[in-house]
């Protein structure tokens, strides 16, 4: 495979699509074709996955619920993202792997290894050249919202705890793999931050050219 | 768990219901309580996972339609059965995880241990207690439509080829756990059949008292 896929991850509201479609401006102006996608729902099938596990009335069993994002995934990886490489495109993607691992394996009562085993056997193993995490320390965030409205009640408490372990699974996934790993501090400037995923993209195309 | 896990297993039309449904009259005269149940399909988000499976207009990747059938098995196992069994009831289940192996495993691209691992997980390693595999020689169905019409198209050949990996698969399950299969000729009369399968049970049954 020729092209390159790069994966952008992080919680809710980091900028990940924002930065997504200004490094899609950017390598189309260099002359890349960019396939811009996202996990869950990328392809027709995985809208439909997506709207049972999000509309189905009722309990959905967490095993149940961890195999259908990986059914989403299986058929978005075999059939969109795959094919753009093998055409040598670039794909830059909305959340992937590790996104299950951090939501699915330290939220509820998979364990993450179980998670990622899944997703892997459910793409054959595809990995991403680059991964972009935009890290946000929900500390920070807690410390402004407690500032401005004194005491979290409970239930924020635990969704804290909830964000942090997220948060740990996606910078401990970034230790492990440096080499395809890019840890930005999303609270800096977004021009700051641009710059920074332009740079490591553009090295990226010379190692590939 | 108290209960009992018996599954109905073999090719489509040898009977897996009618016996299914003559064994659960012959439990509840008996005082049980008798779940028929099968899968795909058993629950409601079943019903909508079969959906897409059967209903997708245009090409589904092989690993995400076995991703959506371990999802269906795994809300299946957890929500249905699982609980029947805590509560010492009897669950008849046509079809279980050696039809994903036999299907999946052996028509697709995909590999047979892949297959059930993936099923494993998603039932948490639920095996049946009594596994009853109605079994049918496709080269009788095929010796008879042959007499029949003559030659066999080359469709007709190659789905032949397919039924006899399907029921390879299915008798070597059945030859590696011999505690826990009973292989049926299903061609012989339907009360020998049914006879065989209420020793069986009954056997069972007093083994559990």
């Amino acid at each position: 495979m020729t092209g390159l896929f790069i994966v952008f991850e992080g919680g809710d509201g980091v900028g990940k699509s924002t930065h997504a479609r200004r490094l899609a401006e950017h390598l189309t102006a260099l002359g890349e074709t960019v396939v811009h996608t996202r996990e869950p729902g990328g392809t027709d099938l995985g809208l439909e996955v997506r709207q049972i596990v999000l509309h189905h009335r009722g309990h959905v069993d967490p095993r149940a619920e961890a195999l259908l994002y990986a059914a989403d995934r299986a058929h978005h990886s075999a059939t969109v993202v795959r094919p753009a490489l093998a055409r040598g495109e670039v794909v830059l993607q909305d959340r992937y792997i590790d996104s299950s691992v951090a939501y699915q394996g330290s939220g509820r009562d998979l364990g993450a290894s179980e998670i990622r085993e899944l997703s892997e056997w459910a793409t054959g193993g595809l990995q991403p050249d680059l991964v972009l995490l935009l890290d946000v320390d929900p500390a920070e965030a807690r410390a402004r919202m407690t500032s401005e409205r004194g005491e979290l009640d409970r239930l924020e408490s635990e969704a804290r705890d909830f964000h942090d372990r997220v948060r740990a699974q996606f910078l401990e996934q970034a230790a492990a793999h440096p080499d395809r790993y890019l840890v930005l501090d999303a609270t800096r400037e977004h021009e700051v931050v641009a710059a920074e995923i332009k740079a490591r993209v553009d090295a990226l195309l010379g190692e590939r050219a």
